[in-house]
């Protein structure tokens, strides 16, 4: 059933002995939601932990290692914090599917797989719900709890750049640095520092990047070999394919990364003028509007041309 | 004299024929400022106008550029908004010294030049100031006074990303979004789009970059014909000095500029680990504590050797 945050809490309230789980590839919104919940339960004077998360990264680690249940804990409560589905389960997650007391979520196409399902599509952060949901509990908003959902709702906005930022978003920001936490600080971690091997990928994309019909398309190529000597993670990759568009008067960005069996991935990216999904289409990929990829069997020399002659014939045909 | 918010919306409320003034080198903010009092004056029944400022550019004109004042208008009360000194009044604003009716702003450093001072401190954008002037005043928040406060606010925070950033600019910036603006579009174009000449002196910085002890201190070059070849205005050349902290593990950023007369500029910033204003001072230098400055009348590889030498002198006695 679905509930609102009056009905999520009192159900939280009734119940103990909590264990709160997190998505796959962790980020900082799944992980601020359950360090938060987690302390701000405790603080009701309630049993609560967190279940580990395998792929957990140092820089998400500090909200929700501390909360790792003891081997004999039996938990009777579950909760799903920014978990759209089963297939984002952990491996040790796996047990708990069909057993959900609560799921909390804020994406679109959750099929709401808890017993109750507390799910806010226009939150911009999930952690925006564990705030009005704590907030219900008559939870006390400390420095670590507001740390969590500040760090929640800033990471899924792009730090209230995007579109999902909401006047509610704010809001929760303001109360988090009234809380009295450094959110310069936080964002300087967060938002301005680069991983070595994410700035050795940078410097490829910015190498590589050639630009055809005026500027309005730009493309770059990501060598395995290059790759390979930065060695990058998905983390250093994530997002990767967005650098071309953000060149003035790019509207058709690709990206091309050559795969370890010499395939190649194409990203494309575009801006609203055009559409990467018509652009993919054209060789054999798809995606959203804006946001579309394809594979290729051939080499990066080839891929190139295909690539570039698909998005030329958009581009000129949209003039 | 200094006055509170209650008080200058009093003064304004009493006058008419109104001036504004916006700063040289004018940004988001000052622009944002004068555009949003001015339309928010003119909804209150008076006669406002901003005064032309020469070195507008694209990006803010639509704030001020409609409300530049007819040959004709002969101003009665003038107000200056984020403006910290007279040394930032325009030539065309020269005239108006020693006749500032209010000043409104958020410089520390104002020496309160106007016979009202409306300077606010605490504020991450003066246009938060103005925010509440506008809300003491009355005046109904339209999407064109949002869409100039949300830039003023956003612009001078980094998106909210600076610890300027304070519980009040979150509560202004949900104002600005609830009257309706597209924030999302507002900050893709503000904060991820590059012009193609700041494209390229990235990527100078990318490719010139090198590393010494462990990664702690990171270097770049900017030669004069690179620079030139780019294009680069002053706006491209803004705060690029950064990008050599932004790579994990950097604690002294360096940046060398080689000015046309072939004499160098060097820029330090720093982490809080380290003390750019000390690095500097070994070389004549000075500034603050994460970001300094110095100037060398030497060539660019001489002024390489001597500021790396001033560096690693600093990162070793700090180990």
């Amino acid at each position: 059933m679905t509930v609102d945050v009056a009905g999520a809490a009192a159900a939280l309230a009734a119940a103990n002995n909590f264990l709160i789980l997190t998505h796959r590839r962790p980020d900082g919104d799944t992980t601020g939601c359950a360090g938060a919940l987690c302390r701000g339960l405790r603080q009701l004077g309630k049993t609560a932990y967190v279940l580990e998360n395998p792929e957990i990264t140092k820089r998400y680690a500090p909200m929700i290692t501390p909360c790792y249940p003891p081997a004999d804990f039996v938990p009777q409560y579950i909760v799903t914090t920014d978990i759209a589905e089963y297939k984002l389960f952990s491996d040790n997650a796996k047990q708990y599917e069909g057993k959900i007391d609560l799921v909390i979520d804020h994406h679109r196409s959750n099929p709401l797989f808890g017993v109750k399902n507390l799910v806010r599509t226009d939150a911009g952060g999930c952690a925006e719900v564990i705030y009005d949901l704590l907030m219900a509990l008559g939870v006390r908003l400390t420095g670590d709890i507001a740390e969590c959902l500040y760090i929640g709702v800033s990471t899924d906005t792009g730090c209230f750049k995007f579109s999902n930022t909401t006047a509610h978003t704010h809001a929760v920001a303001a109360a988090c640095l009234s809380a009295g936490i450094d959110g310069g600080e936080i964002n300087r971690a967060l938002f301005e520092t680069k991983s070595r091997p994410r700035f050795d990928m940078e410097r490829i994309v910015f190498d590589t990047m050639e630009f055809t019909e005026d500027g309005a398309i730009a493309l770059a190529m990501l060598w395995r070999r290059d790759i390979d000597n930065t060695g990058a993670d998905m983390d250093d990759l994530d997002s990767i394919a967005s650098l071309t568009r953000q060149v003035e008067g790019v509207q058709i960005g690709l990206t091309l990364t050559e795969n370890a069996d010499g395939t190649v991935k194409a990203s494309v990216r575009t801006t609203k003028e055009m559409d990467a999904s018509a652009i993919c289409k054209k060789v054999g990929g798809g995606g959203h509007i804006r946001a579309a990829g394809a594979s290729f069997d051939c080499g990066m020399d080839e891929a190139r041309e295909r690539l570039l002659a698909a998005a030329r014939e958009q581009y000129h045909a949209k003039q």
